[in-house]
């Protein structure tokens, strides 16, 4: 396994994201992980935990292909336009948020990096700030001129796929188009092949009605929508199991022998993937010409600078962006 | 611990609910325990199975008042109208199903039983043979005279009601009125204190829309309804927490805390419960006068006959009656 390099953000610099960076850096990686953040800003935050990471200053122009010894962390110093102070947000940082994603980001496309794992930002302040920001996802997205993204949790043993992903509940139905779910299954069907090497993966795709709607008797949309769309796929060589109802998709039963799963809405798929995974899922944005990997939680300003946080989703999203990595076609 | 009597429906004749009473009966119960169905359906199944149970006839007026003993099951005969071959529907027999259930559900009326069990019925064929039936929820809701009844599922550690059941999904977010939230949350309340034996409940409410509509970003329907209703059911002392995000609500930094979760729609909440419970969860309905507690499942008829079978849900259904039976105020 040759090492790669990857990109670390650690987003909002008042949440825990530096911490994490921070306490992950105490253990060695199997490749060089570059953090893309103020040198200062993780200086002050060590100090405040009193953890003990040397900070190891790196640049474009010179970069490692080696990883960090434990207790060290490679740091691409990005300025903050104003000091931090742990869990007070500052708009005037907003731009210094932008600038850590716009250099991972290009850096994956220039080739410096393998991938990305990014901690969280919070868009409330970027926006506030006077920059339209509707989240990494759709930041990525642009940056990468990608038209279609495609939002998939997973945690060991379970990745669950969104169709749609931050509507209001009354707009899913008519959201569920036969063209939005060829486009997502078709990104997603071809990200388990080219991003986690999986020659012929077998998706189960959720019905949208409760019971799959039962034969009809509790709505049309998978007869009328769902399964022809399926049908057409599967014509293509696609194994596409369903449309199946999601309160016994969820069972060993049909999870044992499957790769992914397709949940039509947020709250039909995240509840069981985050319970089955709590503390330890991570966010893949499927589509995109990179590979890009999250963690599941938000900046937890109140935790910032406290010690109390939890590496678990940081450390899945690592191992997650490195066996993308390594399997990538 | 006194015993009290419970009866059992086996349901559809044709599927697994004769076999699962029959491999049941081959432990003791704490309680005495009815069959409410067909002496011959249970013989020949017994033979199809191998399995050796003794069948002990019973009648309304002679109830048993000690359980019976391990291989021997108590029947109160009640005749069907054709014969039965496992795994063939027969409508001729829709209304000896019916009478199963209507002995059961008068008998608990009557004071003859503490409560009653149902393996699944199967309703296509019951409306096939000309008598309207949704099921078995509604029908003992008129046999009884109760308006509103509520399903919670339950397994161990976990409880989940739903403000709405089966409804297309399209239909979800106009039938969460603050009526229909107030009524569904005042017998989830009641019945778990005086069923559950609980004093004073903790009930985790979720959002209708993903993250709980982040503040009307993602849907107005907490900020419209479900928070002024929550907030007037507070104002009498019922501890409700929420509206909470799905996703985040089933952890167990919540979970370990409350007595019931409160869902909008059922794959917000059952895909969690199944997971958590499979193959050990119960269906209880709330607002009866009497205990009713079912299995999960259904008729799975091409395994009647065959062995095939798992009495984890009846187990539980069984132990979830007993339990409200003893709590009971």
């Amino acid at each position: 396994m040759k090492p790669q390099r990857f990109a670390l953000t650690p987003g909002e610099p008042a949440g825990i994201g530096p911490d994490l960076c921070l306490l992950l850096a105490t253990q060695a990686q199997p490749h060089p992980l570059i953090a893309i953040t103020s040198r200062d800003l993780l200086a002050e935050r060590a100090a405040l935990l009193g953890v003990a990471v040397t900070l190891l200053p790196v640049s474009l122009a010179a970069l490692p292909d080696q990883p960090a010894p434990a207790g060290s962390l490679y740091v691409w110093d990005t300025p903050l336009q104003s000091p931090v102070v742990a869990g007070q947000l500052d708009k005037a940082n907003a731009a210094f948020v932008l600038q850590t994603l716009t250099r991972a980001g290009q850096g994956c496309l220039d080739g410096h990096f393998a991938g990305m794992i990014t901690a969280p930002v919070h868009k409330g302040v970027i926006n506030e700030s006077g920059i339209a920001f509707s989240g990494h996802t759709e930041f990525l997205a642009d940056l990468t001129g990608t038209a279609q993204v495609v939002m998939m949790l997973a945690t060991r043993g379970l990745r669950v796929a969104l169709v749609t992903t931050h509507l209001p509940l009354r707009d899913v139905a008519d959201a569920i188009t036969s063209e939005r779910l060829e486009r997502v299954t078709r990104i997603l069907h071809a990200d388990l092949q080219h991003k986690f090497g999986i020659a012929n993966p077998r998706i189960l795709v959720c019905g949208l009605n409760p019971h799959a709607g039962e034969g009809g008797h509790l709505g049309h949309e998978e007869i009328d929508t769902i399964e022809p769309t399926l049908a057409r796929l599967r014509s293509e060589g696609m194994d596409l199991r369903g449309p199946l109802p999601a309160d016994t998709l969820f069972t060993p039963k049909y999870l044992e022998h499957c790769d992914a799963v397709l949940a039509m809405y947020h709250d039909q798929g995240l509840p069981v993937l985050k319970y089955k995974g709590f503390g330890a899922a991570v966010n893949v944005t499927l589509g995109l010409p990179i590979i890009r990997t999250s963690v599941d939680h938000g900046t937890a300003l109140d935790l910032a600078g406290s010690g109390k946080v939890d590496t678990g989703s940081l450390q899945v999203a690592l191992e997650t962006a490195y066996q993308m990595a390594e399997t990538r076609k």
